[in-house]
């Protein structure tokens, strides 16, 4: 596969088929439609995209038996008439200075109950919820959370490609030098990385060394990098509008045997995760596979995060691997498998790769070895 | 002033005086309290900005005769610790696979009423309104618009700085090629100047040339600049976490007549914007007297936006110099007025300096010439 030739763009038909099949989950879900806020739904539905997510109302209404509506700012019209739905989609303006919750009103059943973005502003679910005090709402997780969760052969490929970026990332940051050297500086060496291998924008370049790596939201800090560290790694961003994010852990120098222990324990985890992937498995299943191998080994009290997280238009939506989410997979979903131990003060080891649910069972879109690389 | 040495941090004292501040004003205005949600709101009151803004409820509450408490993801706790406020702050966690809105609970009174943060995400707020029914919520810009909207004179000091590093990306600006030059070009020159006057954020970078100029919303494209045409300048961002926003409208070679008289005219609304500004006058007069002036000359219906927008942490916030906006300007105040005619596949002009309000009138915080310069 050629990773570095763009994908063709979706068209005005994929969006319609998107659009369609958005009301009619919604409708299926005992709901009159969905509200789309700007952000990755939106994105998905229309191709659109407005300049800034800003306090100024932008929203697409969808609802089976009424055409595609969308209210937003006169002065972002130019831009909406050029995303590839444009021509399926009823724009209703507001200008500065009107009510934007009144101009949307008409939009709406006036009894209609809604799923609505989750990142939606709480201004404009108040603002809705005032103009039309008979509405209902509810978070398009909770209602409809698999809305962009199975992905189709065009965004598979782009995924896939995303993930062969971050894998050559991950091979050529081995040939750095890290002891010596500051977590940022690699960090930023990450990111260089990912653009060069045709990312458009760096979310996360995670470089926890040594007790850095034991607190998992560590970003990269002024820590210098020594000889004998633990460092997890743990980076991704957006590559043609789709994510990647991988994980892996390696040591400056020979580890000691308990930090062999816990990386295997840590391998054995993702490893007993992905095995676990097939349809009609339970997200929690995939957590509870992963954390059963920690939890047996003594660690359970030392992973302390869900096991994964879905990825597509952005590095973090639905489906979650974790405990109380029993919606079962489907072939399409794609997400991460990213157990870690951490232990407080000391090290931490995370492995990730992302996985997509194929019919039978799961495919890797991460390549990279997964045993502990020793670096310089 | 020296733009490139870093201000001094906020203290806990002033995250403290803040916080005690907001909930008297949330008192003052018939509510129980306030609830803040991470973006700039938590970033004024608490210093503190998760790694990442996502679906994982993180929440500060603050009410009279209580003490500022916040939920948050327990893998976060590390990085909230590190705020300033930290010590000030009860923290409670909730984990991955159990309920947030149920931890978040105890913290808020159940029948109570709060402002919450404008950019909280809906899918928060319905949990919360579902998880306590008795609770009633309104948004912050319509209960306590005005929140963060009078700065102090440390944040006044970094609102200079930060238009002085934009008023330094100009003057360099000027001296760079146009013609034959793509937008997109000019808009990484934009770039580029603002962070070598040490933005660590670049905003925006309109470059809108000839009839891209007749777009307010448009950013910079394909377009190569010609001889003769019209080009309206945009471009901000962040220099020590603090707001820059200036725009000028300038020309490649000698303009036409219509150009010249159309740049005069908005260069007088500009001006007559400012002088209007001094504490007690309602944020509309300031559009009004904007607006007078295109309408006197004729082109009222090609001032197609406000004339103006609050800036601090963020280039786009309350108080906003709109019709319908009533509330008086007070001392430290900051916004822009930038007034600006669109000639539909012609060209634009738009001017736009950041004006803070003073003990007796405005005083301006971008110094450039706003008459129009001639570039090559």
């Amino acid at each position: 596969m050629a990773v570095t030739a763009s994908p063709a763009p979706f068209t005005t038909e994929d969006f319609a088929r998107r659009m369609a099949c958005a009301a009619e989950q919604a409708e299926n879900a005992g709901l009159t439609g969905i509200l789309v806020a700007p952000g990755p739904d939106l994105l998905y539905l229309a191709g659109y995209a407005p300049v800034a997510i800003t306090e100024r109302l932008t929203m697409l209404v969808l609802q089976t038996g009424r055409d595609p509506a969308m209210i937003l700012p006169s002065l972002e019209r130019p831009d909406a008439e050029h995303a590839a739905s444009a021509g399926t989609i009823a724009l209703t303006e507001w200008s500065d200075g009107s009510d934007p919750y009144a101009a949307a009103a008409p939009l709406l059943d006036p009894a209609g109950s809604y799923a609505i973005s989750d990142s939606a502003w709480a201004l404009q679910l108040l603002g809705l919820q005032e103009a039309l005090p008979g509405t209902r709402y509810v978070s398009m997780t909770s209602a409809l959370p698999m809305l962009r969760a199975v992905k189709d052969d065009d965004e598979l490929e782009r995924l896939s490609a995303a993930g062969a970026a971050a894998d050559a990332t991950f091979q050529e940051i081995l040939k750095v030098r890290f002891a010596g050297r500051k977590e940022t500086e690699v960090a930023a060496d990450l990111a260089s990385l990912l653009m060069d291998h045709g990312h458009s924008q760096v979310d996360f370049t995670v470089v926890g060394s040594g007790p850095n790596g034991a607190n998992p939201h560590h970003e990269a800090g002024d820590r210098t990098i020594q000889d004998g560290d633990m460092i997890v790694l743990d980076f991704g961003g957006l590559k043609d509008g789709y994510g990647s994010d991988t994980s892996r852990t390696i040591h400056v120098g020979e580890p000691t045997d308990e930090e062999r222990e816990v990386h295997d324990i840590v391998r054995g985890a993702q490893q007993a995760g992905f095995e676990a992937v097939r349809p009609g498995v339970a997200c929690q299943a995939i957590d509870r596979a992963a954390r059963r191998v920690i939890a047996d080994a003594g660690y359970g009290g030392q992973f302390i995060h869900r096991t994964g997280h879905g990825i597509g238009l952005t590095t973090h939506e639905p489906p979650y691997m974790v405990e109380g989410e029993t919606h079962a997979l489907e072939p399409g979903m794609c997400f991460s498998i990213e157990p870690g131990i951490y232990l407080s003060g000391r090290f931490g080891v995370r492995i990730e790769d992302i996985v997509t649910v194929t019919r039978d069972g799961g495919r890797r879109l991460n390549h990279t070895a997964r045993e502990m690389q020793i670096v310089a």
